[in-house]
């Protein structure tokens, strides 16, 4: 079946497709996007797509209600004038991270987000969903893209003396998986209480740091906290290097500042959301293209 | 079956749930509402709400993605929680305008959000939605509000040489029906050429205009300016006083302004999107609490 490139509505989504449809050599189809004087978004597809297969891009940055629902107003159109079939590939996934209940009257926002987008297309692709099992409630055809082996083979990582660190025991597969990739030593952090200040502490579980370079690898960063406080403290264990491989880099307010205060060396994350200074960029679009092939 | 009202997330939603709340003596829940620093929204219902049936108020103001994405938020969470039904009134409605495809490769906006709606809500009321033909996305159980006899009756409209005026022959219905309640004759706009000057005017199709009272009654004013334009028209055939009646008041830009300068004496409108000086607002939740009432 003939497949056609939608890329979607924001900066990001565009040079994430362009990228793609260069992998794939696929014909790109550029919607016609605006958003009127009262807020409401308009979308037009203006390529015939009757019976093919579109691959829409479409990034949930903010505001994200509305690259949301732009994604849903593309599907709808692609439906209505015709299309075969729709995969829709999300860069960046918004409100994966309420995905249970955590107090009593809460949604789960991922949930209808993924069955408001499974009702107009047929297949997902989503660059690190922060927990994989959100996909169920796309149901079958949802695929989650893990970057991280990616990214450390583009920037050519390899150390003898290299160890990966996750920021919390939940997310020990990531630095797990990245260690085998390396074919060296992982371990997460604990919160520790110190002896002799009584301060709470972040500290690996039995690693020890020094002289080392460690990558700490995380899924998404928003304020940094975490990774700055554990940064302070595998420096004065010795650390050698400490480098952040970070999915989707949110950074608020003085979160890189934060980081590289800390003792961060370098931050590289992929370009699933807009750019800051500060931070080095992994293109995505390679990877994504490769599981489009894969799947096709 | 017990009721709860659930008011949205906006001051127009609170308002209007306020009302019906005084007016069906109905307990309200008021959900923990936020934005993270991110842009994502968070919702909360603290409430015992199982096995009760929940009447959700949610207007679809700016930014309308974000009122429609909470709207499913807080449907996701009554239906976590237990709950045996969900009603959603919907003051304002957006994207009710992309009704139908105007030009190939749009979308039918107002369908995707009917559709995402359904999943989460076995009832819908809408005010005023354009077009009435649009419940049919959402399915059984879709009631639109008509205002206007409402508005008139609170505004005690009477006059023994009063007209209804609708902007287009496509909404003449709406003339027709108030025109009925306040037994009084109507007519619609329609564009002529002057013979002489070879403008473009607007004039009513067959109704004399001198010495009488005009009531424009329209279901979205925008940028105001058809009924500017109609307007002044009418005051030059002598038209003794013009009302605008209309349901949802977006008044973009200098609207309201626009309206005043070409002979408007007074604009009505319910309470469905967020107040501007020079505008009589009516109360809708009256009307509301009727229908959430009698469909009881």
């Amino acid at each position: 079946m003939e497949r056609i490139l939608i890329p979607g509505t924001n900066e990001v989504s565009k040079e994430i497709a362009d990228s793609i449809s260069r992998e794939l050599l696929l014909k790109a189809c550029k919607p016609i996007h605006k958003v009127f004087p009262d807020g409401e978004s308009y979308i037009r597809i203006p390529c015939n797509i009757k019976n093919k297969e579109a691959i829409v891009v479409q990034s949930f940055i903010q505001p994200q209600d509305k690259s949301f629902f732009e994604a849903i107003l593309i599907g709808d159109a692609l439906r209505e004038g015709g299309i075969s079939s729709s995969i829709l590939v999300v860069p960046y996934m918004a409100y994966a991270r309420q995905d249970k209940v955590f107090l009593e009257g809460e949604p789960i926002s991922i949930r209808v987000v993924m069955k408001t987008l499974r009702m107009l297309y047929e297949r997902l692709f989503v660059v690190e969903i922060h927990k994989e099992e959100s996909l169920k409630y796309f149901g079958e055809g949802a695929v989650n893209i893990s970057p991280y082996t990616h990214m450390a083979r583009q920037l050519g990582l390899e150390s003898s003396n290299i160890a990966i660190l996750s920021p919390d025991i939940g997310a020990l597969n990531r630095a797990k998986s990245l260690s085998q990739f390396l074919k060296c030593s992982y371990d997460y952090l604990v919160k520790k209480r110190d002896r002799i200040t009584g301060d709470i502490v972040m500290e690996p579980k039995e690693l020890d740091v020094n002289n080392k370079d460690i990558v700490v690898v995380d899924d998404i960063i928003s304020t940094g906290g975490t990774i700055a406080t554990a940064s302070s403290i595998l420096r004065k264990h010795g650390a050698r290097h400490i480098y952040v491989l970070v999915a989707h880099a949110i950074m608020l307010g003085e979160a890189i500042g934060k980081l590289r205060k800390s003792g961060v060396d370098e931050i590289y994350a992929t370009n699933t959301l807009p750019k800051k200074d500060g931070i080095k960029y992994i293109d995505i679009g390679p990877l994504i293209a490769n599981y489009l092939s894969a799947y096709g």
